[in-house]
């Protein structure tokens, strides 16, 4: 991303949306190919997400918010890794430049920018004939040797999983003309904040030190609690047994639950969620509990790592397993 | 880019395809969310390019060409940054999962990955309606402080470039039937070679080390030499004479010229080229000619930075400026 001499579309655009946001040294105002993360002798964590019109947000979401989710999904990423976020690249593939929209876009990406101390580095924008597509690399800092990997869970450890899961399936169910709708049809502020919890993840990077100081484990519930924490097992060679009734589910999910607007086995298995899933030895759990207190992020025991290869098992009140046909998203 | 549990789509083709070119250990075998750049003491260079189909390569382009593009286009400005690669990492936007497509396309990045010393180290599979798209990100290392930059031109410094310059947008034209075709109807071989240089960029990394230690200004020429020289300058603040009859012309791109079938204007405005333009104080010049010779790579003075605001000038074997009306490659 360049600001360039001549005062092509391209680069007018550059200049006029992006280059505001391009506060770090290393960005070099926009003027280069390239940018700089500067030795600073800690690792460098690399994550990228991208997220395409039509299938990770809806062509009429307000742009603002397109722009805070798709740098959000990589916060997330950070987050869950215990790094501390260091800027981003931005590639926006574009079927036009529309002057309200990129406007807005810009605003909303430089506000989360500031308020999660990650500025933008550098870009690339080309043209698409096909849906707007936001693809984000963005990296952050932990001490060498110190990222919190998949592959630390072990059999006694607790499993733990920040804020609340499935408001943002059923934001989406909502949005689309689902079942969840009427269950809240006389609550436009439940409503409201399942929507917002689909276009607008909150990631707990207040969390990310503590998480890398107790964790075992870590990842980022992005595609579903069930398929992802099934992902972080086989990493880590283990199994887990879960407490269904312990998973944090919101008041107004509760009410679309209890209306039978969406079943339990959706929430756990829809994408969207962007909060912290760990693994964490007994000993360290009351350490990580008060950190999460002191920063003020809800963090929910929901059961334990066991042995074995199994996929992870989720228990109803009962003791009987949930049945999980597709326990995540899958693209393809 | 994650290797799961679930045996999904997205989850086996990543498997398939891309965990047998994770070859660094900072992409933990695509089982995590994130890589690691491990701290070196040296800084962490950062470019991202993207290609979308139908404008950076054409649908009927081998699919292993698309990968190499897409990661040389990258490894171009490494080496115009004097950066020694690190690794890259991929997002890749689908239509739909076509095994031969990608079959194709996971060797061809796999044999570049390997030959340039860039490892694969993680990325973002997702689908999309619209065209194909390959985003990377990529990562080099240079000793702190001294990543080439486009703003230390200074007047008295010589103008120089690698490579020949026009062949690509010689070899576009002939792929979408333009009249360049017709100038070489009877060399195949001519053909071949200007369709590949559009195809496959061959960035000169190996002049990385030489450009780092020599040039006081660089760039990759991506969106045309004019164009690109105009914002070299003008990040540098100053100008520059370049001497047209001097800019390096292969054998083939002659033949083109002298029959008519493109003329030098629009191979001086044209894209993909890919090749390294910098700028050389006077006492440099000589040691950097004598690294180019060592490890193979053509590198050819075109003319002198000068003082002054204007946009470079291109002036002919009579000394007129040569009318450009279209400096480079815009996207909007």
């Amino acid at each position: 991303m360049t600001n360039r001499s001549d005062p092509s579309g391209e680069d007018s655009l550059i200049a006029r949306y992006f280059k505001p946001l391009a506060t770090d040294p290393g960005a070099f105002g926009l003027v280069d190919d390239a940018a700089i993360l500067k030795a600073l002798g800690e690792d460098i964590v690399v994550t990228t997400d991208a997220v395409v019109e039509g299938v990770h947000f809806l062509p009429d979401d307000p742009p603002d918010t397109v722009a805070r989710k798709a740098l959000r999904v990589n916060l997330s990423d950070l987050a869950a890794k215990g790094a501390r976020p260091a800027g981003f690249v931005l590639t926006l593939a574009l079927r036009r430049a529309d002057d309200s929209w990129l406007a807005a876009f810009a605003h909303g990406l430089g506000e989360d920018a500031r308020s999660f101390g990650c500025p933008l580095l550098g870009g690339d924008t080309v043209s698409t004939p096909g849906p707007l597509t936001v693809s984000i690399t963005a990296f952050g800092r932990v001490p060498a040797g110190q990222m919190v990997p998949r592959t630390g869970a072990r059999p006694g450890d607790r499993v733990m999983v920040t804020g609340t899961i499935g408001d943002a399936a059923i934001g989406l169910d909502i949005l689309t003309g689902g079942p969840a709708a009427s269950a809240l049809a006389d609550d436009a502020a439940a409503k409201a904040m399942l929507i917002g919890r689909y276009r607008v993840p909150q990631p707990c990077n207040a969390l990310a030190e503590a998480i890398r100081a107790h964790a075992s484990s870590a990842m980022d519930v992005s595609d579903g609690l069930a398929g992802d924490l099934g992902k972080l097992c086989a990493a880590s060679r283990v199994s887990a047994l879960i407490d269904v009734l312990r998973i944090p589910i919101s008041a107004a999910a509760q009410r679309v639950l209890a209306h039978r607007g969406v079943d339990i086995e959706a929430m756990i298995s829809g994408g969207d969620d962007y909060e912290i899933l760990c693994t964490v030895p007994q000993a360290r759990c009351a350490a990580l509990a008060e950190a999460a207190a002191q920063v003020g992020v809800a963090l929910t025991p929901i059961g334990s790592v066991i042995a074995g290869s199994d996929a992870p098992r989720f228990l109803d009140g009962e003791g009987r397993d949930l049945p999980l046909a597709r326990r995540s998203y899958s693209h393809f």
